[in-house]
């Protein structure tokens, strides 16, 4: 793919205010961040996602003539800020949890510390990559851990949110556990298995459906997958399907990777009566692939109910995420720089959940030493350190009287944020995306099975610092005592 | 933006389809149609949009060495195959309806008629684009429908599956209907209108509110709208708003376009209690705009509650159809050219409302003389033709015993799908998406009220011509006893 200029890709405002702040001569240095309020699907976590694409559109910022002549047009732009942009180059830093983390509500995903224009202009485009792709290697995770290791693969391209939502989608899908994608475009782009055998119309497109088997398994006997429901699963597909299979026996020239796929009906009760009859006719090692509008939840209740499923074609409800298809992820101004010190920053809201974390932040994980499973986040001052030698103290940021104090040598710690741009330069080199997919599943391995499962997952404490926490009580004690005196 | 070679933004199974046709040596001319079988959010109609990106398409469909390169490394495909593909371009036709028209269930929103392995190629590509467009679009028609002539803005890139999905996706919104976006690339690429003021950091970054509304205010006299729920709206937003409005009137510098707009808490109270403060400043023309996970439900929802406002931002549920966020478009085979006749193919499902219609089809969109509002759609095959002069039938094609004959005189009829590519040559141009939009206004006012509810609309009736009805029977019938011989 050509790269693309998206330096446009921003929200109208994010331009006008950055004209306000340049007219105003402000150059303060402010720390932004990126995080979400609530896990996709009532989960009880998310795999964060899309920090190789914010890369590549730092590294590519920049405001092309033919832009600059569009924001001319608008008539609410002056000549000397338009000169500006024409120079407008990222020069701050940035630092973010790298893809396939997992990760839970208000944690800092991505943190951006540069001067007020700089910040401000690229909330836009960082909401929209990261957003999107955590969204969707989420929903893979979630599709992955129904599948109990059945491979799932993610077919979704066609109702895809558009060709970014089907490529970046892929993405992201491979990221949190998918083995492969239908989408040819994404497996060129990312490295990864491009799969899929044949459609109805394959089937249609030949006198009989016995001739349309026969001569799909002679071309690909890699993958001689025959799509068995296109006039009667069970008395003409699956017996069909046999009829080619024991054809190629007979003749010496079994497919390496062979099997059924059931696009519809009754799954369950269809992989029954398939896997009985392959099985009945010898194929034992013959694979059954099941696609059809799945999602976690149908996939964890056929599995439950039996079906003998090997793998799964997961479209429309993986590619749009469809039960929740937005990640809701939001950019907060959380300090502004005076006199070389970052001054914390909060935004109120009469709903308590809306209330922002203040300060140039970091994220400290804890987690079991003995089993490596995760305790507990800890959202702490950018400044602050643990020392694994020391106790440490946990408590519930809502209700403080939750307290536990883990003792040294039950507890393991890692900062979660690391450097991607300093001062402008990329320090962060994006591993493969089959690199990033191992990641994660390792990732997984650290939530427990009660954090994992769809229904009232438990939640992973996420606190703060005492510091934090007492910082961000004061202004909201201060702000409150202010409001009250304007009135 | 640049153009971008997405050739391979295709399913795998449709280049594995296409060499088996390649080896088989099949050239034989196909239909495919492409249509949907439910309009998204239980509604009573669809608004297709996506046909300029088909084009485009289309027209650059080409293997690069790269892409071929690629697929050589899949293992999966002969080099006389691979030397086919280099030179592969689009030679068949293309008939649509054109964006912006108002559509429903099964009627074929784009009809391909090209030798198999080019018609089976372009598949997943087109169902991309005109899925997703076709999807934005129409929910945006429903939030303009809602909002009762209150223009909406499209606000969801940050939102939004994926860049794409915020460029096409804000296109799809102004066909649907917005009066702009704040998306500033889709504004920059298909000329609408870039809106947008502030946010809540502008406010924030500022020593305190009214300075930040200050500095705004007189920055941008054009559309001085000051967001006015950082703190608190109604002790200290609003009464900063009026005191600003208040100097700049006192300075004889009154805004040409001036308010407030809400972002949180009860937007029904906070815009009754907000318009009477502005009133009683003597501010009557200060308009009020309201955003806040809004749709169409909500915004309905407001305006019964007499809520006062002016104009709305709608963000994630529009950008991503977050209630339906696919459109469910397929692509399938009608039927092949055998000794120059198009024979009629089927696809049969143990769900009756996925039975294909087969043949070469077009649609004749019937409307009553008098109000110019849709009568009913009828699918017919594309060589048949209606005489207004003479009586019509219409009968429904499940529950065929309803039938009512139209009287020449009261009706007059349209066909929707018109020629877009001929043999491999576009002969059509996109108009402009403001032009779309215009002629989308009109579309929706062929609607009958009872159609656009939310709530149980009224169906307009598909039906088939009488040939097209008694052939599908036909085939059916056909099918269904050999599948009986076979067992």
């Amino acid at each position: 793919m050509t790269e693309r200029n998206l330096t446009l890709l921003t929200d109208f405002y994010e331009i006008t205010m950055m004209q306000g702040y340049y007219k105003e001569n402000r150059n303060d240095i402010v720390v932004f961040d990126a995080f979400y309020r609530r896990n996709p699907s009532d989960g009880g976590y998310a795999v964060c996602a899309g920090l190789a694409q914010v890369i590549d559109y730092i590294k590519n910022l920049h405001f092309e003539k033919g832009d600059i002549d569009f924001l001319r047009n608008t008539g609410m732009f002056e000549e000397e800020f338009l000169s500006y942009l024409a120079t407008f180059r990222f020069t701050g830093s940035i630092y973010a949890i790298p893809e396939g983390s997992v990760v839970f509500p208000m944690e800092p995903l991505v943190k951006v510390i540069a001067p007020i224009m700089e910040a401000q202009f690229v909330e836009t485009a960082i909401l929209t990559l990261v957003n999107h792709q955590s969204l969707i290697a989420t929903k893979a995770a979630r599709v992955c851990h129904a599948s109990k290791g059945g491979g799932v693969m993610e077919f979704g391209l066609r109702r895809a949110q558009g060709p970014d939502a089907g490529i970046y989608g892929a993405r992201a899908a491979m990221i949190g556990g998918c083995i492969g994608t239908s989408n040819v475009l994404a497996a060129q782009e990312f490295s990864v298995p491009a799969l899929g055998t044949h459609a109805h119309s394959w089937i249609m497109s030949f006198p009989d459906e016995l001739t349309a088997f026969r001569t799909y398994a002679s071309l690909y006997p890699q993958n001689a997958t025959l799509l068995v429901d296109t006039y009667d699963t069970l008395r003409s597909g699956v017996p069909n399907a046999i009829k080619v299979f024991t054809e190629l026996q007979d003749a010496g020239k079994m497919p390496t990777r062979y099997g059924i796929r059931l696009d519809s009906g009754d799954l369950s009760y269809l992989s029954k009566m398939a896997r009985k009859m392959l099985d009945d006719a010898g194929f034992t090692d013959a694979l059954i692939c099941a696609s059809s509008d799945l999602d976690e939840y149908i996939i964890e209740s056929l599995n439950l109910q039996g079906a003998k499923i090997d793998t799964w074609g997961v479209g429309t409800n993986l590619i749009t995420s469809k039960d929740c298809p937005a990640f809701g992820g939001v950019y907060k101004l959380a300090a502004i720089e005076e006199g070389g010190e970052f001054v914390p920053k909060i935004k109120l809201s009469e709903n308590p959940a809306k209330i922002t974390n203040p300060g140039n932040k970091t994220v400290f994980r804890i987690y079991d030493k003995e089993t490596g499973k995760i305790k507990a986040d800890l959202i702490a001052f950018a400044d602050e350190t643990i020392n694994e030698a020391e106790p440490l103290l946990l408590f519930d940021p809502v209700s403080t009287w939750k307290k536990t104090i883990l003792e040294p040598g039950t507890y393991t710690v890692r900062e979660l944020l690391v450097p991607v741009f300093i001062d402008g330069t990329c320090v962060y080199e994006s591993p493969s995306v089959m690199d990033i997919r191992a990641y994660c599943q390792k990732e997984k391995d650290t939530l427990w099975e009660e954090t994992k499962r769809f229904s009232n997952p438990q939640e992973v404490y996420i606190d703060l610092s005492e510091r934090l926490y007492r910082t961000k009580q004061d202004l909201l004690d201060r702000i409150h005592s202010e409001n009250k005196r304007h009135v």
